[in-house]
């Protein structure tokens, strides 16, 4: 098939690679390596964020293809709550970075996909019916478009990484979301989720896949347990290891995840969402 | 490769069939079936809710594929902010389903997921560290663990119906997400925000492709626009064609779209759900 990149190694071989660069753990590989593979599973295991990209654009086709397959992902109850911009135009693309920490990529990348929690198509036809449209003023309603937008989102990652393109989230886009609404002329009870570049990755400057937790502390059996100290060591050394490898500057994983969340300024801007939220109708009840 | 069920077709067969399927609109079909074409894409446009399945055990490699794969998805800043718990007892998946409108396909899929917004283990590192985690108080902390749990299920319903498993997600888990919690051990900080059965579909009981809205609905160009009438008067006329094709009850989409928001009794359950998360320590600030 077109965009197949398995055809100069065997399904064995391509197995046993992706799953020993996303966990660095060479009994799964050899483990899972012994059954089945496919196309799809060799695009989502090989992901990583491009940041680099060449200066081609994205042909309107591929772009159709790219929604059809975020349209196709699951979505609550069929409600579809969620919308995508399709950014192209440079001035709005630049002027969109500015509000989210001014990301090199997002003036370089041909294209900027906004992914946007929508419960204002669902509240105009609400209104046409002539409801309340009651639930739409819950928290249950922004959980529910926070969670189609993602779906949605995720599906268009893995079809732009199995057309041979590249992509980043930009959550970034959560610091200023009033620009953004405003940029986009998004309306009431709508909000920017997070943005995503997409293009040919510049092959001159890759990056690697990155690993990530062993599965036994973000997979529970039966139910919930703390993560094993063992384990987190283990994800510790493959992240040192992986930074090494990148010249990436050399910091605890743990380190680096709990200064993220440490204190306001982590948040770049993004303590006032809730007051955003409100201003914008949420309801959040 | 193995799963690859486009052999008896070809990609521009493929392709034309699947946009077809999705958007019943020939034109689309004809412009993007002359284009690339790959397994990913297939089996995403292929996409349907499964909920009858055989009464098989899903193999051990298949859930670690499986969980491979929404490992790989992205996630913000590496954070991993989500958990999954994997429920095979029988007994469990019983008393889980209780909590979930008692769905029958809880009851008999072998294996059930659960994805949780998980925030507690980076409170842990957090804690550790002797850092206050001020950030995990804010609703930015719960919107990206919602998206990590999200982008992760995603991955995974992708790898489950590239391998020939079916699966459906099930956002009634959080009818009780109390009930859920206390099942699963779940600690503060943490929410189930969905659950997914998973299993091989039983194919004595098709379902078939859901129309999705047209793209012209949901893609905006440069700026947000409203839904055009003429789009959603196809879009419903697409509906009651399928609903007619799978003897389903006949409805206007629009208004089954504005009851699923109508009122409280709408929520199902629902409109606790800040009280719950304020009773797990979520600050939602």
């Amino acid at each position: 098939m077109a965009g197949d990149t398995l055809n100069s190694m065997t399904d064995r071989e391509a197995a046993r690679k992706r799953i020993l660069a996303r966990y660095r753990d060479p009994a799964l590989a050899d483990r899972l390596s012994g059954g089945e593979w496919n196309k799809a599973l060799d695009v989502m295991l090989s992901h990583r964020s491009v940041r680099h990209y060449l200066d081609e654009p994205v042909p309107e086709t591929m772009l159709e293809l790219i929604i059809a397959a975020a349209q196709s992902a699951s979505t609550t109850s069929n409600l579809q709550a969620w919308s995508v911009i399709a950014v192209q135009d440079k001035d709005r693309k630049a002027r969109l970075a500015v509000h989210a920490a001014d990301q090199r990529h997002i003036h370089a990348a041909p294209l900027l996909l906004i992914f946007v929690a929508d419960l204002a198509r669902l509240r105009g036809l609400s209104d046409q019916r002539g409801y309340e449209g009651v639930a739409l003023g819950y928290i249950e309603a922004f959980i529910f478009a926070i969670a189609d937008a993602a779906f949605a989102a995720q599906n268009a990652a893995v079809a732009i990484e199995s057309l041979g393109l590249g992509c980043c989230y930009i959550g970034a886009m959560r610091n200023n979301p009033q620009g953004v609404a405003d940029e986009l002329g998004l309306p009431d009870e709508t909000m920017v989720v997070f943005g995503m570049t997409v293009g040919r990755p510049d092959p001159a400057i890759a990056s690697d896949v990155k690993p990530r937790l062993p599965q036994g502390v973000v997979l529970h059996r039966e139910r919930y347990t703390p993560p094993s100290p063992d384990l987190m060591a283990d994800y510790e050394a493959h992240m040192h290891a992986f930074q090494a490898e990148q010249n990436m500057r050399n910091i605890a994983w743990t380190e680096q995840a709990a200064t993220r969340v440490k204190d306001l300024a982590a948040l770049t801007g993004r303590h006032v969402l809730t007051s955003f939220l409100k201003g914008k109708k949420f309801g959040l009840k």
